[in-house]
């Protein structure tokens, strides 16, 4: 018997749309014993969201996240607003028994975030954070592959998330589409929104970070706010690097940024072991490049491999082999995995512990990139 | 003021579900004027209709297609049938005043489907045929600068479209899933499945074809029916290679195949003009290869455009810079313009006539095949 | 026992660069029994020769190739000159017992060919045609693999070499450097410069072409004579394009143009096999692309074989893994065959009969082209 | 009129192979004013040095780099030995009059390396170290661009350089072939005999690195002397990651590896301004990537350059666009360059001076490794 999961979204950016379309999509292509009924939207802007409820066929709208909280309708609050709200709701939520997933990061540092794990921990309520790249089919089977010993030996992790949106200094910082700017909104610039994603991924194929060291800068030092217009100094790392010790030996270099011309969302990684190596890239995030070792040597090469078969991870519940799919299927299956979680009483990762755990190497990384010292983890 | 408009969906297998996708998908990001409701699905095996019907959230179930184009509320008749059913129900409908949208190829033969043209241009109804590739961005792209006159005088078109999945002799024909095997259902081989795709999107971007000559081959002779399980001869083209003169003076050359190992849905084209080329593959869809002539020589190269940015075509309706979209979103397009096309009253292209110029093509193609002669068309 | 092996060269151009090179730098790096030594260079324009000597290190310069086979100092008559002179001059130089290596096509036609076969094989005279991108190794690999088995059935070879270099009607045609834009000189226009390297290496790698029917098209009418300035009638086929059924069943498609923009030497090659295909590509000729079908499902790709290892055909003579080579080295391969060929009395491929064939499927080409109709080889 | 200059050669192994087929192949293509003889070759094994001067057309040899050093007909000294032999073998070619080109890197330390400038300087002989990587066209062409201005203010600098021939712990270290894996032989491991490469061209490219912090590994500790069969401890590095700003505001990565499975000479760069990017790998050398942001948007994107034309660098000496050169042919270039400089009185680049720049980085990067640190250099 499938059951309704009422779904409480708040905010109605753009993951909110994201999650809309996840939350709305999954029944029609995936059988999880839960279908999602988009129930309302809270946001203060009512005007925004009603047009935003219109669209995406949400029931009815709140004007504030309390309020939504407070209904006994809503089965699981779904926290889409910019990084400084995700613990005073998050927290809430828990409070009121409220199932909760939240777009990462989990907050601006650990320390905000500490108490959203406890409070969810404490009310024993399901949670996840969106780190939506784990659910790339091509990811996913980079983790099936490790699981089954494909790598041995782990020697090097890297992985790059490059873009090049800010470099004009006529962007402004602060208010919608820009908060990510705004440190006080954001927490940090390039280091928890995009180097977080690659330590989420890091962290789940290759086990723990145990020391660090960065160099992070702000290219930009003065950006006008755009909701008051005033020049305002930058707070936000623009560029972070960073080199790691993994606790199983292996090495890992990060990096990312907002000024690396001619890349989009240019998430790469690659992980090189013993018996094989790995890689894998945002941009045609289809495709699996597989360097298997025990090829016979005149034949071996790295593989393309067209992640679009039935028997890979998620496929089979979409098209046929060679027809792709997009950026906005990891969150169906993100969906999709909470759901069976529910279902299964086994939780879908990542949980609110596992994501604070990147928040805290994602503190050493800011503490690093002032100190310029080396920082023990774990 | 949104319109709805009533979709009675004929059929409930693979393209009943793209289809479907597309139809309750569109509202959430296009804004036409109308709000497509998925009304009723008709099918014969009732038990596999209503399943279908309560995943996609249809609202009633007919076991005869006849029923659903009597229905008064019911205002556009989707045909995702086999081929062989097209023009029964696409002249029923068409009778009844509906407006139609049916799966490629227009009919198994041109002369099958002209009585459908007919129909249609007699009642008045829009009516478009499902060639969804056009409205793949990448795709698109290469029509808007074409029409900007970005490759000048064209010399070459060329395009493969390059399967493996029928190559054991295993593989039954008829039934679900392998009618396309069934010369008596689909009309022809890969002439009608994948040809016809390369061939409607050429002759959209290049004009029309004015002369050919082709090369066929079945090589699997006979296979097992997937309903008797009677063994029996293959009628249909497994192979097809083409050489075709477009009547602006360039030279096309057109393959198709189920038989090329390695491959999965690899349609692929290029297009080389005077000044400049562009290049374009189905299974890294939202890459465009662009070779400009007018570069300086040094910095002169194909350059891989990743479509996604807001002022490529479709994108400013999705996410941001970098991320992908997939096959699925083909059909969201296909309807977005569907719909825009009823708002202004431009009917969206291909229309059933667009589509009887492909069908003549491929008639042709099957012709040469036999006799090795040069067919001249038009 | 090391010996000498001295070389005649006739004619200072492209080819004669290409090949002095490889004669000179055998030696080098492969240990075949033969040391070439560049001995003499016969040419009309004596100032030229003697300057080519001079860079080339050859001894002394003949102003007439019949001087130049009257030595008896020369071994190897290197036949470097435009096509209407292969004849003439392979048939005096069996004549005066010399060994031959010509550069392709063979001749003109398979008709002016075949004395050319029939004075070697009568003088009994090592002699070979330089077809040289059968030695591009991962072509050579591509031929291990074959008869090894990797592939099983063939059904589909295809073959392109594109290139843009005289799309301008202001290129003109005869003289140095134009010369194969002339139908006197050459023979015919890509057919034998170009697709004649496609059909080589397809035979070789195939088998033969039972039957083929073509397209040719001539874009640029007339164009000036290099050497006169008087505008003239183009006699060439500026691109071509074939179907064929080889002898083992499998189809074949060819094209071959100059008027591919943003194309230079783009020959690439595909062959599908039931259990594997290969894919290769001149302008990246280290790599080799295969698919092998037995590899599990979920790991199957397209793999991308650097082919710079020491276990890779000649590679242990070059450098270490990872280091590439290039176009010329694949003359070098050829020069080392061929000296392994005198040392163990196989003869190296192609040898004028050998080329006799692709001869003969060039000219059904010409011929198809002009009639429409298919024609039967063999 | 064209001088003649005599080369003698210290060393027979792999780099000696490299240097030797340059100066004998450079005056067939490039015209300098020099013609290189192979005069005389220099080893300790004459058995081994006496066929190595066979096969490549040496004069004479001696069993005494001194003895080479002292003969008068001798104009360059050529250094292909071990690094730990760099220093003292220059010190006395300088003292006696001679050109020096010395393989890199300069020596094992810039504490060593130091004397050697001076002694060049002192003596006021030409000298070039061969960083053979700035003489690939595609990066030339890098040069040249950022000198016109193509990328404008630089926020990012990447360079790797991975290979994977170590993984084995049967990989023996010291003895020909393994002396890179012993540290007295070496110096280093990684950061001189790669890192090296990538330092100089990123200081010829991008400017003096100002700061360092670095990361370095042995993950195998211990291996078989490869001529005493004796365990030793390994003291080179196989593994280093390095961030750096440079005195420009840019910032750097770096990494090099023997331990990333797949990758045999992965020397790949990536420059990031404000106006465009470069990428380049040295696995396809002859490929530049080039993204530049003045395109207009719709059609932005990277392009692949293919730098084979007569307008290249280098280029128009070789053969005819589409047809690439390979890793022997930047010897080639620097031979080339060497020569001009000599005609000039330009000294080509990078000269002793300029290595030991990078040297210092070197050593820095050691150093930091151990200390955690960052080092400021200059």
């Amino acid at each position: 018997m499938t059951k309704t999961l009422n779904v409480g979204m708040v905010g109605y950016g753009f993951m909110a749309r994201a999650h809309s379309n996840a939350w709305s999509k999954v029944s029609n292509f995936f059988d999880t014993g839960y279908r999602p009924v988009l129930k309302a939207v809270a946001a203060r802007n009512t005007g925004k969201a009603m047009e935003f409820a219109d669209r995406w066929g949400y029931e009815s709208v709140e004007s504030d996240w309390r309020r939504l909280i407070e209904r006994p309708d809503i089965d699981v609050i779904d926290i889409c607003t910019p990084n400084d709200s995700h613990a005073e709701i998050a927290i809430a939520a828990a409070a009121a028994g409220k199932m909760i997933t939240c777009e990462k990061p989990l907050a601006r540092t650990a320390a905000e975030g500490l108490p959203m794990v406890e409070a969810v921990e404490r009310a024993g309520v399901a949670n996840m954070v969106w780190y939506n790249y784990r659910r790339i089919p091509a990811v996913m089977l980079i983790k099936t592959m490790i699981e089954r010993g494909m790598l041995g030996r782990v020697y090097h992790y890297r992985a790059k998330f490059l873009q090049d949106w800010t470099i004009s200094p006529d962007v402004p910082q602060g208010g919608p589409g820009t908060w990510r700017l705004d440190v006080d909104a954001a927490g940090s610039g390039v280091t928890g929104d995009l180097l977080a994603h690659c330590l989420d991924t890091a962290i789940w194929l290759n086990g723990s970070i145990a020391s660090l060291t960065a160099m992070t800068e702000t290219f930009v030092k003065e950006r006008k706010d755009a909701l008051t217009g005033a020049t305002k100094k930058v707070g936000i790392d623009d560029a972070a690097a960073v080199l790691t010790r993994f606790e199983n030996g292996s090495l890992g270099t990060f990096e990312s940024t907002r000024y690396a011309r001619g890349h989009k969302a240019a998430y790469t990684l690659e992980i090189n072991g013993e018996k094989g190596s790995f890689a894998w890239d945002l941009h045609d995030l289809n495709r699996l490049s597989w360097f298997d070792h025990r090829t016979p040597g005149e034949l071996r090469g790295w593989s393309s491999i067209l992640v679009t078969d039935g028997d890979h991870p998620y496929l089979g519940k979409w098209w046929v082999p060679g027809l792709i799919i997009g950026y906005e299927h990891s969150f169906v299956h993100q969906v999709a995995d909470f759901l069976e979680g529910l279902a299964t009483g086994k939780p879908a990762a990542p949980t609110f512990r596992d994501a604070l755990e990147t928040a805290k190497v994602c503190d050493a990384i800011i503490a690093s990139g002032e100190t310029g010292q080396w920082v023990e983890l774990g």
